[in-house]
Order: C-alpha cells, then sequence, then structure tokens
C-alpha cells in the first residue's frame, strides 16, 4: 500500500505507487524526469548550501531556522522514488538525532523557545513524512526509526499542555504514523494539535495571528486565510484527524472552508495566494494576476487537501480541483529540464527578467531559478513527482475511479487496466481491460467538458455529463471504454466581482489555461486586447497545442498622467495575430512578459 | 524668511510663514486643529511609547531603531509652530548627544554598523531639519546648536569615503543647513550623499538595492523605484544639491524621473506605492486600488518634492500635483478630530475594521488609528501641517503667484492681498488687495480646470487656460481679481494600461477626488456599477459638498467557482441612488468599506 494518504475509512481508497504504473506521457514523463534530474539537482544544491552539512557539523550551521526540513521532504522524494541514495541520506540525518529523540541541526541548544516561528515540529513533520513513505515502499530502517523516535519525542512533550508549532504538517504526519504502525498516541497527539489551534496556542505576531490559523479554533473558521501552506497543511491534518476519530462535524467544517475558499479566493489556475507580503490568501474575489503569489507549494499543499477530501467524500468537484492545479500549477512550478523551478506564480508578468550571471535568484520575469535562499518548492515538487500516480486513482466498494487520465496501468483485485490517451493534448481517453474480473469502472468526466461521450466496445456512445460516468460489468481482457472530451478552445470570463480582472477574458482547452507570451517585447503585452468569440485557431506544434486569435494593438503613446475626462479603449489599432500557449509552458523560452488575462477590445 | 526650502536661485523663491498668513477655511482649520490638538497628542504618544523615555535613560530602551526620529520631526512641528514645549523637548534630546557631535539612543555603543537598516544618518536628517526650523523661525539655540554639532560630526566622519545611509534625508536636511548658515561643507557633504549612491554604497539586501536607491546611480536612474518614502526624500535632497550648485543635468534627471513616475506609477489621488511588501512603487501601471500602500509620509514625500521642482523651474505641473496631493492624501491621512491617522491610502476596501478595545493598529477597514509602532505619519503630517502656509504662494522676477488657494492673506514687498474663497466647495477665488503696488500677480489655473474665467475690477471676463494667469499693473488697496473654477463633477476614466482598473470610472470635483462608502455594509459596495455620464448631483452637507449618481446593484448569488463561459455582468440588477464623498473625507464614521473606482454597468 505505497501511498502517501492510506485512510481507515472513506468513501474511496487511494490507490498507491504498487497498483498504478505510469507510462510515458504528460505525468509519466514528468515523474521520470523528476526521478533522473530533480532528486539529485536537489541533493546537489543541499549539500552545495550546507545544509547537508549541518547535520554533518560542518562549520557554522547555514540556511535558515527551517533547513532541515528540505532535507527531508528530499529524503520522502528519494523514498516513494527508491532511490539509492536515501541511506547514505538518511545515516547523516542519524546522526543528529538527541537521546530523546529530539533532532533539529538549529535549535538543539534552545529547543522549544521560538514555537511561533522555530519551526521544529515543521521539520518533525516532514522527517515523519519522509518515515512513513520509507515504511510503506521499504519497511523499517534506519530512517523510520529516527522519525519514529522524532514522534515518540513529540507525544511525550507536547502531549500535555496548550503548545503547538508555528507552521502545520506535523498533523498530517503523524495522522500518517499511526495509520501506518497503529499506535494510537500518534492520532491522539495530532487531534490535540488541531484542537488547540485558534484557543489561541501561540502568540500574537506583527501578521496577527490568522498568519499561522490561529485566530479561530478549527471548527470556528468560515474561510482559509493567512499563510497558504500553513493554512492548507493545517486543513490536510484536520481532514485526517476526522477522518479517523469519525468526527463528521470536523469534516464538514473544512469542507465549507474549501468551498469558500475555492469560490473566492482561487486563481483559474488552481493557485491559491495573493499576497506577496505574508504569502497569504487574500479577501474574497482579491485575486491580482499581476501579483498572484500562489507559491508552488501551496498548489501542492492544495492537491494534498483535495486529495484527502476526496478519500473521505467521494465528491468530483475535489478531483477537478487536483486535475487543475496539477495541469497549471504543478507542471508549471519546474522547467522542462527539471532543474529550474518558479516560486510565486502569477498570471500576469510585465517586466522580463534580468538575471545576474545566468541566475533568476527571484525567479520572476519568466526565468525560473535552480534554487532558492528559502527551498521549499524544489524539494516538495519532487516529492510530489516522486508518489505521482498515488494521486490518480482509487477504489471503493463498488470498483475503480479513474480520477486524472495519463498514459500507464491500474490494478485492482483481479482486474488489470490499461490508460491510453494523448491528454491534455487530445480528449480520447481509452481504457483497455488487461486483465478481467466484475465490477464498476468509474471514468471521471470534468466540471468544464458539457459534451463528453462514453463508448463501450460496440454498444452506443452516450452523452455523459461532468461527474463520474460508470460501467459496470464481468469485464473480460480486451474490452475498452473510450472516452470523449470535448477539447475545442473555449474563452473563460471572470466573476464580476473580481475586481482585478474586470474587462479580461481567457481561453482555455480541455484542463489547461492558456496565456500569452512575450519574448523581447514582441507583441508589446501592456497594449493586447482580444475579442472573445473570435476564432481560436489550434497550431500543433510537437506534442503541444498552440492556440491563435486575432488581436488588437493600442496605438496611442501615453500620456503625462494617466487618467482622462473620457474612455481610453483599443479602437483604431491595427489586427495582430496574438498566440497562446498553455501556461504551463511559459518561461522556458527565457526572459519574457506574460499574461493569461486579457482585455476585451471595445 | 519661514521656510522649510530656501533656494538660493530658481525662477520662484518661496514665500514663507512671514508672508502668508492662513485664516479659517479649509486648510486654515486643519493647521489650527494641527497646532492645538495633534502635536500634543504626538508628544503624549511618543511619552507614552516611552520614545522620549529613551533620551532620558529610563530603563531599556524601546521603540524601533529609528523612534529619535519621530521626536525630531515633532520637535520640527514645535518649530513652525512656535510651540511652547520645544525647549524643554529640545534640552532633554540635547542631553544624549556625545561629545563628538554623535546623538542616537539605539546604536551609541555600535556606531555606523548597520548603515543599510540603521537609520543614523536618517535621524540626523530629522534633526538637522529641526533645527532649520528652529534657526528660521526664532533663531540660534539649544536645537540649533544640537542639530548643528551633529551635522559638524556627519561632515567629519562621512566626507572621505563611501558610505550612505539606506534611508536618505540627510541630503535635504544638510543643503537647507547650508542655505541657512551658509556652511559650504554642509552642502558638499550633501553632493557627496548624492552621487555615491548607486554605485553601489551600501549592501545588498533581499529586497535588492533598489530599495534604497542604490541600484544606479542618482543620474542614470530612468524612473522613482523601490521604497517610496527613501525614493521621494532622495529626489529633494538632489533638486537641492542641484539648484545649489547649478547642476542642470542633474535636476533634468531628478524631472525626467519625476515626469514617468507621474504619468504611470502615480494613483488618481496624488498617492505613491503600490506594495505593501517593501512599501516600494510597483512597475509601470502597476496601481492597484485595493492594494495601493499611498502611505500618507510618501505623500508628504511627493510634496516636498513636487515644491522644490517648482521653485526650481517654475513649471505649473508641480504645483498641480500638489494640490492633488494636499487634497486627496494630506487631507486623507488625518482625522477630522486631528487625533487618529491612516498610514496606508488605498482607494478601495473590502472589509471593514475589526478594532480591539475600541483601538485598529493596522488603520485599514475605514478606522484611522492614534499611533504606529512606526509613527512617522502622525509627525509627518504635524511637521507639514505646521508649515503649510509656506507651500501656498511665491514671488519671482515679476511678482506673487498663487499656487493654492485657501483663506488667508500674502505679503510680497508693498503688496498686501488677501484671499477669499470656499475653495475646494466653491470654484470662486477673489485676490482682494489690502496695500498696492506694482508688479504681477499670477493664480494658478488647475489643469483639471477647463474652463476657468478670471475678471479684474470691471474689466471684461475672460477665459484662462490651465496653468497661470497673470494681471499685471500698479495695484491699488480695494482692486480684486475674481478667479472662477468650473466645478461642475466629472466622470474620471483611467489610461488602458492600468489592468487593475480596467472597465471602472470615478468622479472628481474641483481638486477633489470622490469616492462611494459603506458603513453597515449599505449598500454593498461589491455589487455596484454605475454609469458614466449620468447624472451627478449636488448635495450640501454642511460645508461638504457630496453627490448622488443612480447605481445598478448586482443581483445574483455567487457560484462555486468565479470563472464562467459567459460575461458576468450587472444587466438586470436593481437601480439604487449611490452616494460619493470626498475622499478625504472617508473613514470619519467608523469601520467602513469604500471604493473610489467604480465598475460600469454594461
Amino acid at each position: 500500500m505505497a501511498n502517501p494518504v492510506l485512510p481507515s475509512s472513506g468513501v474511496l481508497s487511494p490507490l498507491g505507487l504498487d497498483a498504478v504504473r505510469i507510462s510515458p506521457g504528460f505525468w509519466g514523463d514528468r515523474v521520470a524526469l523528476n526521478r533522473e534530474v530533480t532528486i539529485a539537482h536537489c541533493r546537489e544544491w543541499e549539500e552545495r548550501e550546507g545544509w547537508i552539512g549541518n547535520f554533518r557539523g560542518e562549520g557554522p550551521r547555514r540556511g535558515r531556522e527551517f533547513s532541515d526540513s528540505e532535507i527531508y521532504k528530499l529524503l520522502e522524494a528519494m523514498a516513494w522514488a527508491d532511490h539509492p541514495d536515501l541511506p547514505e541520506l538518511a545515516e547523516t540525518v542519524a546522526r543528529v538525532q538527541e537521546g530523546d529523540g529530539y533532532i533539529n541541526t538549529r535549535w538543539s541548544g534552545s529547543r522549544y523557545t521560538d514555537l511561533e516561528w522555530g519551526h521544529e515540529l515543521y521539520c518533525y513533520g516532514h522527517l515523519i513524512q519522509a518515515g512513513v513513505a520509507r515504511l510503506r515502499m521499504h519497511g523499517e530502517d534506519r530512517l523510520t526509526r529516527v522519525a519514529t523516535r522524532a514522534a515518540d519525542h513529540v507525544c511525550r512533550r507536547f502531549m500535555e499542555g496548550t503548545e503547538t508549532c508555528g507552521h502545520p504538517v506535523i498533523e498530517m504526519a503523524l495522522v500518517e504514523l499511526y495509520r501506518v504502525t497503529g499506535v494510537e498516541r500518534y492520532l491522539e497527539m495530532a487531534r490535540r494539535f488541531v484542537e488547540r489551534r485558534g484557543l489561541p496556542a501561540l502568540a500574537d505576531i506583527p501578521f496577527g495571528r490568522g498568519y499561522f490559523q490561529d485566530d479561530v479554533p478549527v471548527r470556528q473558521a468560515q474561510v482559509f486565510r493567512g499563510h497558504v501552506v500553513r493554512a492548507l497543511y493545517l486543513a490536510s491534518g484536520v481532514v485526517d484527524v476526522a477522518v479517523e476519530t469519525g468526527d463528521e462535524e470536523l469534516l464538514k467544517a473544512v469542507e465549507a472552508q474549501w468551498e469558500r475558499t475555492v469560490a473566492r479566493r482561487t486563481h483559474l489556475t488552481g493557485g491559491m495566494g495573493s499576497r506577496h507580503q505574508d504569502e497569504s490568501f487574500g479577501e474574497d474575489y482579491e485575486l491580482p494576476p499581476d501579483r498572484a503569489y500562489n507559491e508552488t507549494c501551496a498548489s501542492i499543499a492544495s492537491i494534498m487537501l483535495a486529495h484527502r477530501l476526496l478519500l473521505a467524500t467521494g465528491d468530483v468537484r475535489y478531483a477537478d480541483l487536483t486535475e487543475r492545479t496539477l495541469y497549471n500549477m504543478l507542471a508549471t512550478g519546474v522547467a522542462l529540464d527539471g532543474r529550474s523551478f518558479f516560486y510565486a506564480n502569477p498570471l500576469q508578468v510585465r517586466v522580463p527578467a534580468v538575471p545576474h550571471d545566468g541566475v533568476n535568484h527571484a525567479a520572476e520575469g519568466g526565468l525560473r531559478s535552480p534554487w532558492f535562499d528559502v527551498s521549499c518548492c524544489p524539494n516538495n515538487v519532487a516529492r510530489t513527482l516522486a508518489s505521482l500516480p498515488a494521486y490518480l486513482a482509487t477504489s471503493g466498494a463498488d470498483g475503480v475511479r479513474i480520477h486524472q487520465y495519463t498514459p500507464g496501468e491500474i490494478s485492482h483485485g483481479d482486474l488489470r487496466l490499461r490508460v491510453e490517451t494523448g491528454y491534455p493534448w487530445d480528449g480520447t481517453v481509452t481504457v483497455r481491460v488487461l486483465e478481467g474480473g466484475a465490477g464498476r469502472i468509474s471514468l471521471r468526466v470534468p466540471a468544464w467538458a458539457s459534451s463528453a461521450t462514453l463508448t463501450y466496445q460496440d454498444h452506443e456512445t452516450r452523452a455523459v455529463a461532468p461527474g463520474y460516468a460508470d460501467v459496470e460489468r464481468e469485464w473480460r481482457a480486451g474490452d475498452a471504454l473510450v472516452l470523449e472530451l470535448p477539447m475545442e478552445p473555449r474563452w473563460t470570463y471572470p466573476d464580476r466581482r473580481i475586481d482585478a480582472l474586470r474587462g479580461c477574458v481567457t481561453v482555455e482547452r480541455g484542463p489547461l489555461v492558456y496565456c500569452a507570451e512575450s519574448v523581447g517585447d514582441e507583441p508589446p503585452l501592456a497594449e493586447v486586447a482580444v475579442r472573445p468569440g473570435a476564432p481560436l485557431t489550434e497550431h500543433a506544434r510537437g506534442e503541444v497545442v498552440e492556440l491563435e486569435t486575432e488581436a488588437v494593438l493600442g496605438a496611442s503613446p501615453a500620456g503625462p498622467w494617466p487618467y482622462r475626462d473620457r474612455p481610453h479603449g483599443w479602437n483604431g489599432g491595427p489586427a495582430a495575430a496574438l498566440r497562446l500557449i498553455p501556461y504551463h509552458r511559459w518561461g522556458n523560452r527565457g526572459p519574457a512578459t506574460m499574461r493569461v488575462w486579457l482585455p476585451v477590445a471595445d
């Protein structure tokens, strides 16, 4: 059961890395690149930055107070990928663990003196997640013993009292360790951490307690708020606790918070986070394209949360958001060569990067960075891609559900299926039965697919509505189900309450958000408008489908004052063909400007 | 010559507090309130916070590393206001000065070890400005000697080498001290500080050197950038250096930077600063109404800079921006009771304040705060209002120019004039000659006044274009000039490149920007649209002119996902009367939402 999340109950059960094998294709290529390139890239940078050296006691400690956690995230990635370097790196880490299980290269002499910002429990959380991955992929070893001893230390130190950590993640880590070991104190510790939050459990800080979700108890909150990664990691742990303790009220609370957040605080790409200042959600409908923060890690946290809610409820909306976030955030966060990363993922970039010595440490302006002072994103990408097959399909009382489409094989009971597809470029998904058996096969029809059809063998093709399309029968080898998803490009408009997108439209095709990218300011994206409803012509460029539409270019120069007594539109500007590329492909041609949302020409 | 800025050359010379007397009226009332209430309010808070106590050595030092500067800004306000508390407060400060002139309550033991963030030279700058004010209003005393000794210390310590301060202000302070004392080393020191910047002179920081304008030399910069207050204080000092050294190239460089900044990086209110993260300018056309930072201090810095450029060049555009900034930023920064302040001045507020114990320390959501941990704004307001008459009128080779209209008297040579007006509510400005003499009287016709007229005695009324309307003659007591400015409310539209304002309009009347304010969410400003061109009815509420127009309310509920396959407009929503108030009046009725820019109903 090689799974990052393995609840003991819920509507759906995940099919893990042992049941889902991914083949070359959109995600298969990325998973392979991650295993072959990105994991080694992260290892190399963590050595270079001295963060691994901190565990060897080399010289003065380097890196931020939470840098240990980067090594743990990488260890988790290595565990899922069965990477040969894991034992040696785990051995390096293990040497720092103290007799009582405490382990931290920064705070050893002053344990738990700064729970708001110290990140000690946060680091344990990632260590324990790495340990859980190793237990499920390999079984007990040095790493899993280190993780378990750390968890035992946490239970001894924090079971009583009112304390918690400024950065959640320990909650979901402890529940998963409970799931894999059956040791109930881990669950109880996680439950207490969840219930303490918002009483409050932490000191006030200049950003306010909402920053680390300590402003109100979890059960009373109406929406996700504050630091996005913190909020979504916490909510993931809350779902885990709710599921394992049968706490329906708690689960419903998170569902309601998720619902409002998705309806009002989520960018079209699935990205979350509108403020740079404190890496936080903005207010309802505060969704600026240019200053969107949309941290890559936040999208990973959103996938972790949506996956848990999907397993608990079986509600397709969670799989829909996961698809959107996978294709438009996770795939965007890492370059095509697997060696550089976006930290923030805005939907509009006005100024191209000016790299120094070829490196763009801010990863802004269309140029990803190989590394960051705070390098959560690369390691988070690595551990997520290493475990990606676990997010694609589930089993339930009634059979197999396939939520995300990419070439590969799925086994469940007697049934063995092969998924064949050119998705997301092509809308045909064929599920071929390799080995038969009884049961239902359910295929997700995405919310955007308003005219999908399903064909079983020589039966009649039938229309299938968004949700899950089911076929139940005694399957025989050679049987095939063909789902046809409509891949016509679509013009998409924002809710009128999103002030920052007023007067703009964009284009989607299948699960992909598109954007205009400009290298060398050609075309000048500050002066482009489009006519929604105009033809969108498809152009294949290799496997990638690009689009073209007719745009209008602004023609008048800027005045001395940018406000005037009459409307300032595009009328009279020259027409020009505008190329649109999938958002996740942007920033692979060097410094560039970009915009997802395009003004409507008047 | 009681003036904060007194250049030795330039097209115009300022008329100072000794030549301009302000009477009750829009500004006269505020100047009086400042003298009677705000100065004491600041003094009281600086005692309460322990920042004055730091000078008495009371207990552990309190406040931020730059808190000394708040006392100095207050001393400057007291100097301009001839406040009786000044000598005692100056005495308290003086006791801390060391033998060589060094004075700082924070860094005494570790002088100049952190020029990037230490603010020592910044504090001197404000001390010297206070000293200059005192010299000009009163003559030499304890305060002026402390300031001069500090300046001498700076010259000894920094004349050679490459160092400067992370926060500019020392530059303009030293030039003014040179102007009042004639001691040339102060000018030379200021010149060197200006020329060092951008070579670079400071270490790099996470925000990048652009934050403190150390990214490129001043002469090479194209636009103001980085931290707004730093950028505008520096530019003010650069103008001062350019004027005193006859450096035309340097002056032209600042003029060009100002021009691009006003054309592309300035909010309708005159506010500058689009980012909270580093209190900085955004990129060109990055002007979000909701996340506009528009620090009150930045508007004061902008007035300081525009005034210097006006004196140097005589160009009316600088006086135009000053008017806009005075009425829509300075007047907004302080509450009607003179006891609470905005720090940031956004043009849209979605969520009303939730005060704790009646106080709203963030000063967001329509509720000003009596004080801040970083309390530059209240003190800056105090010193600016205390010296406000010096910004209203100038003399030149050819006579008197009146740039800002408020009731008062102006003397120059033999000429004595009285300004009578209900401006900005009423558009009639009468300039009455109390004592006669020869020369020209020039009245500024604001850029927005497209149909102004001027009448001299029984002569024919003539149309006057934006710029300066001149009448030259031998004036006799009893003569009167009447300027009529058109006060019809105007619909104003944004440049199409301002993405954050697309599809919106607003209303101005005279120099005032208007906004919709909602207390108790009535009307719900998230769902209001207007029809530009619709009637704008005036309603007098006391002296204040409010406006009313017909709006459309959105009627449909929010969906589960805020993006859709068709436009989402206001059609079909119910009509409602929408009241508009002057922006500077908002936030005087308790927690509220507000918006300046209103969506256009489709």
